[in-house]
C-alpha cells in the first residue's frame, strides 16, 4: 500500500489545479448543510466527504470507531481516540479516494461527497482552553523596537522560553463570522484622562494554532519528544487586536479586551500526518535554551503563509506573505514549557503561534508592524490608504505547504470587520 | 409566605450553632457519595439535601423545571434557566426546610438528606472560561510598592479600569485536591542565566470568585445595571501563583505558568439571593470612572474572609482576616468591563476578584504581602517560620456574612501544596 502523503496518489474525485484539498491532505471538519446538521467530514477537491454516512454504512468497520463518533457538534470525541485513531482514519478514507479504488460505488459517491459549496463550515472543536503564544523573534523584535527600545528590543526572558498568555476561549469563531469594532477605553497621547470610544487601531494578526487530542493529569508534563503525540493537528489563526485598548490597559497582567472580542480560525485541521513531508528546521537557539525546552529533529513546517486585505471597494490584495517556519520556538517546546510546571491540557484546547512576522516588511504579520504603528500607511487598490483596519475591511488569511507538486492547503481564515454597536 | 432570608426561619433540620449553612443560606453543589454519582444537592446544616431525589419524586413540581436538569456532573443546565429560576428553587427549597413544613414525611427525610460526612465535594461547574481581576487597591498598591516605586505604586490605568487577564480553566480544581509545587524557570537575582527547578515562592491569594449563569452573543455588551441578573452565586477562590516563576516570565504579557498549575475553589455556590442582606457600599472611586463603569446602589458585599495555614506539625493559624467589601471594583463593574467590548459570556464562567488585602497587614490576602516578599517571615505555633508556603502546607480559606445573628457562609476552600515530582 502506497502510504497517504505519496505525491503520485490520485483520487477519484476531481481536484482542481491549485485546490488546497489533494488526497494527500484530508483535513478533518465540522459542516453542516440544508439536510445535514454538524456532522464531521474530509476536504478533497471542492467536496466535503461525509463521514457518518461512511461510518453508518460500514465504511469505516474494523478501526475500533466507537458509534456516532462523527455524529457531533465537534471533533473533541474523535480527537480525544488518540494521533493514531486519527491516521488510521486518514489513512482509511484516502484508500476509498484512491482512483483505483471502487469501494465506494457511483450511489454512495453521489450521497456522500457534498459540494463545499452546498456546505457551512462550523467550529472544529468546542475550545476547552486558549494559549496564544509570541514565538516569533521577527515579531517580537519588531514591537519591542516600536514600544520599548530597539537596542534591547526583546525582554530578557523572551529567548529562554517561549512567552505566552491565556486568552479567552469563548469569543473564538469560525473563518466567515464578522465581527463588529470593539468599543473601550484607550488613553489618547495628548490626553490627561482615558476615554470610551471604538477602537481606531483595529488589527489582525497572522498566526497558526494547533489543537491538542489528548487530556493529561493535573501536576504531569509534556516532553519536547512527546508533545506531537498531543498535536491533533493545525488551524491558521487571526488573533484580532485592538492596538489603542491593549496599550492602555496590558499593564502588569497583559492584553484582555484588546484581544478578547473576537479571534477567527480556519475551519479545517490539518493533520501532523499530512505536514510530514514539511518539516524543516528551525533558527539556532542562542543562548543555549535548558534542557526541558532541548529538541531533537526538524520540528518546524515550512507553511507559506499569505494575508489579504480586502476594502469595501477594492479587491483583495495581498499585504503579507510569511512562513510558519520563520518560528523561534517550535510546537514542542511550547507544549513542554507550557506543562513543565504541572498544568494540564484537554482535547481541544488550542495553541496560536503569536504573529508570525518574517524578517523582511512584506512578510510581517500584522498591521502594528507592516504600517509601523500607522507610520507608513498601505496603498490600497482603490486608491485608499491603510494604517489600521476600517469597518468593511476583510482580512483572508491563506496557507499552504508545496513540495513535488503537492499543495496541503488549510482553506481560508477569513473575517470582516464592521462597525462599532 | 415569610421570605427566604428572614432571619428568624427555622429549619428541622439541625443547623449547629457557627454552620455555614442555615436555612438562610441553601448554597447549590455537585456531590457523590458511595452510592450516588455526581448529582446537585443544596447543603443545609451538617447535611446535603439531595435534589434528583426531590426532583423525581415530584417534590419540586410546577416550577417549570426540564427533568433530569439535577442528575448532571455539573450546575452548568441548571444556571442556564437563569437567575429567576435559581430563586424560585431556592424558595420552594426554603419551603421545603422549614419547621413547619410537613411535605418532606420521615422516610422521604431519611433518603433525601445526605449527612455531610458521607458525601464527595465535587467541581460545581463545567467551567468554559476564567478570568482573574486585580481589583483591590490595597494588594496593587502593596505589589507595587514592592516591585515598582512606593510613590506611584499604582499604575495609571488602575483607577480608570479594573484590571484583567485570562487564566486557565483546565486546572481549577476542587476543595480538597492537592497540588504539586510547580516546577519552572526562575531568574535568581544574582545569576546571569535563568535555572529550572521547583518554586521556591509558593503563594496563596485569597479570592472570591463569581459564576456567570447566561450565555451572551459575541459583540452584546452588560450594563452595570444588568449585571447581577447574569450571576448565579459566588465561591470562595485561591489563586496560587508561584511568584519566583512569575516575576520572570510575566512581560510583557502577564502571569502565565506562575499560576496554571492550579487554583482551588470551594465546591458550593452561595447565590447572590443569600447575600443580599450583606450588601454594603464601596470605596469612593475618585477619578470619577467613565459612564459605562458608573453604577447605582450598594454593590459590594460584607463578607468575612480569613486564611488559616497549616503545617504539617502543627494546627491550622489564622494568617490573615480580610474582607470582600474592600473591593475598589465590584462584580458589576468587572462585567460591565470585561463586555464593553463585545466579548460574549457563557454559563459556568468564573471571574475571580483578585487578591482581596484590607488596609492593615493582618488583612492582607497573599503570603508576598504577609511577609512582604519574605523580609518578615510569619512564625508557627510549630516553631518554624514561613516566608512563602512549604511543601505539606495546607491553606484554607473561609468566609461568611453575618448579621442578625445569621451566618451565611461558603465552607471550605482548601488545599494542600505536595513535593515538586
Amino acid at each position: 500500500m502506497i502510504d497517504a502523503n505519496h505525491p503520485a496518489l490520485k483520487s477519484w474525485v476531481e481536484v482542481p489545479k491549485g485546490s488546497d484539498f489533494p488526497i494527500q491532505n484530508l483535513p478533518f471538519g465540522i459542516f453542516k448543510t440544508k439536510y445535514l446538521s454538524a456532522v464531521a467530514g474530509v476536504a478533497i477537491g471542492n467536496h466535503v466527504l461525509d463521514l457518518v454516512y461512511l461510518h453508518e454504512n460500514g465504511y469505516l468497520d474494523g478501526l475500533g470507531l466507537p458509534s456516532g463518533i462523527f455524529n457531533q457538534k465537534y471533533l473533541n470525541d474523535f480527537f480525544a481516540l488518540g494521533r493514531k485513531m486519527i491516521s488510521t482514519v486518514r489513512n482509511r478514507v484516502s484508500e476509498l479516494l484512491r482512483h483505483d479504488s471502487d469501494e465506494l460505488n457511483a450511489a454512495v459517491r453521489e450521497i456522500a461527497l457534498v459540494p463545499m459549496n452546498e456546505v457551512q463550515m462550523l467550529m472544529p472543536v468546542r475550545i476547552g482552553n486558549y494559549t496564544d503564544f509570541y514565538s516569533s523573534e521577527e515579531h517580537a523584535t519588531n514591537v519591542g523596537s516600536m514600544f520599548r527600545d530597539p537596542k534591547n528590543a526583546l525582554l530578557p526572558n523572551w529567548k529562554h522560553l517561549p512567552v505566552g498568555y491565556h486568552g479567552r476561549a469563548s469569543s473564538i469563531v469560525v473563518s466567515g463570522t464578522d465581527l463588529h469594532r470593539p468599543k473601550g477605553q484607550v488613553k489618547p497621547v495628548d490626553a490627561e484622562l482615558p476615554v470610551y470610544c471604538p477602537s481606531h487601531k483595529v488589527d489582525f494578526e497572522l498566526e497558526v494554532a494547533f489543537i491538542t487530542c489528548t487530556e493529561t493529569k493535573l501536576g504531569s508534563s509534556i516532553s519536547t519528544k512527546q508533545a506531537e503525540e498531543h498535536i491533533a493537528g493545525l488551524v491558521l489563526f487571526n488573533d484580532w487586536s485592538a492596538r489603542d485598548i491593549q496599550q492602555w490597559e496590558y499593564v502588569p497582567l497583559g492584553p484582555f479586551l484588546a484581544k478578547n472580542f473576537g479571534s477567527t480560525m480556519s475551519p479545517w485541521v490539518v493533520t501532523l500526518d499530512a505536514l510530514e513531508p514539511f518539516r524543516v528546521k528551525g533558527p539556532d537557539q542562542l543562548p543555549e535554551v535548558l534542557p526541558y525546552l532541548s529538541y531533537d529533529g526538524p520540528r518546524n513546517f515550512d507553511i507559506q503563509l499569505d494575508v489579504f486585505l480586502q476594502t469595501e471597494k477594492s479587491e483583495a490584495t495581498t499585504i503579507s506573505r510569511s512562513n510558519f517556519k520563520y518560528m523561534y520556538w517550535n510546537m514542542c517546546q511550547q507544549l513542554a514549557h507550557h506543562t513543565v510546571n504541572g498544568c494540564n491540557i484537554q482535547v481541544g484546547d488550542v495553541y496560536a503561534s503569536g504573529t508570525i512576522s518574517g524578517p523582511s516588511p512584506g512578510s510581517y504579520g500584522s498591521m502594528l508592524e507592516l504600517t509601523w504603528n500607522g507610520q507608513k500607511p498601505l496603498q490600497m487598490p482603490d486608491g485608499s490608504e491603510r494604517k489600521f483596519i476600517e469597518d468593511g475591511d476583510t482580512v483572508l488569511i491563506k496557507g499552504f505547504a508545496e513540495k513535488d507538486g503537492v499543495r496541503i492547503g488549510f482553506g481560508e481564515c477569513k473575517g470582516k470587520i464592521l462597525q462599532a454597536i
